[in-house]
């Protein structure tokens, strides 16, 4: 079966710093149309910190969406034209003044595929020394380091509600704890 | 330290059926101002369903925000005050046709909250019996079931990139397969 929907008409509804928006209009598979309500981000990287006895890297920092602190892995938005790992690397060193000497790419996956582009690329970073902190002017966070296996429990009891951060730290928890 | 970004101005920009955008300008934690792009979504569940023989219920699905098929744990947008497991049982059998005898809260989490403040809700479904399939108007699904084992490897291939699938599928794969 074909399932793909065919582009009809595309109307621009915002441009902004961090996101575009569009409303599509399509052709679904049995001939009629719909529209799709569309999210354009750059994309983004987030980091899995663990240092030589399993402690993870998180930063605590407010998030005006949900109107709440999170506590989250080390992330960041793509710069136009920017490679990746270099992204992963720069922010790493950003918000957590960490640099790694060991980079190793866990996965890519799509946030929300069902209303935005946003794709995640998530790393794992070991070998961790000290860099320079160097937040975004409008960002303001807080660092902790905490074991593994707390920061595991903390996604079963609502204490770390981020998407990337759960899949990071599921993936973190089952290669480097368990094995 | 104190993280709270106060809205000191909000402005609509588009209200569509599955997301509403709006731009506030906020008094940063040094007195600055800034401005945060905001999508609202009315949330979503989104369902682990094994069998009892540890095969996992997926559908593929186009999603135009990506360009793509996708394959993902069956999900759905919750509706006006509908109670959330209410939402999954009528998502579950919706998408798949099947029912299940026992439900079980994996745990709720936001998907992009940098700009978005959809939180989804995640389910463990057991004990599957037949229902009745009735997708959307607009939904053209297929569904598929593989072993949980198998799942668990496609997200380290690029074969499942769907971020609700991921969390579902490593939570699953720990907890039954692993145990």
């Amino acid at each position: 079966m074909n399932f793909e929907e065919k582009t009809l008409k595309s109307q621009d509804i915002f441009s902004g710093r961090i996101i575009k928006v569009k409303v599509d209009t399509v052709s679904l598979p049995d001939g009629r149309e719909s529209t799709r309500e569309i999210v354009e981000h750059a994309g983004a990287v987030a980091i899995v910190a663990v240092d030589d006895v399993n402690n993870i890297y998180l930063v605590r920092q407010y998030r005006k969406p949900v109107e709440n602190v999170l506590l989250e892995i080390p992330a960041g938005t793509m710069e136009p034209d920017e490679e990746i790992i270099v992204c992963a690397q720069r922010e790493l060193e950003e918000e957590t003044g960490l640099r790694a000497g060991s980079w190793e790419k866990i996965l890519s996956y799509y946030s929300a595929p069902g209303f935005c582009d946003e794709k995640l690329h998530l790393f794992l970073a070991r070998n961790l020394t000290t860099g320079e902190k160097n937040p975004d002017a409008d960002e303001f966070l807080e660092n902790i380091s905490i074991p593994l296996e707390e920061a595991y429990r903390m996604i079963f009891t609502g204490q770390i509600v981020d998407g990337k951060s759960i899949i990071g730290i599921q993936y973190a928890f089952n290669h480097l704890v368990r094995g």
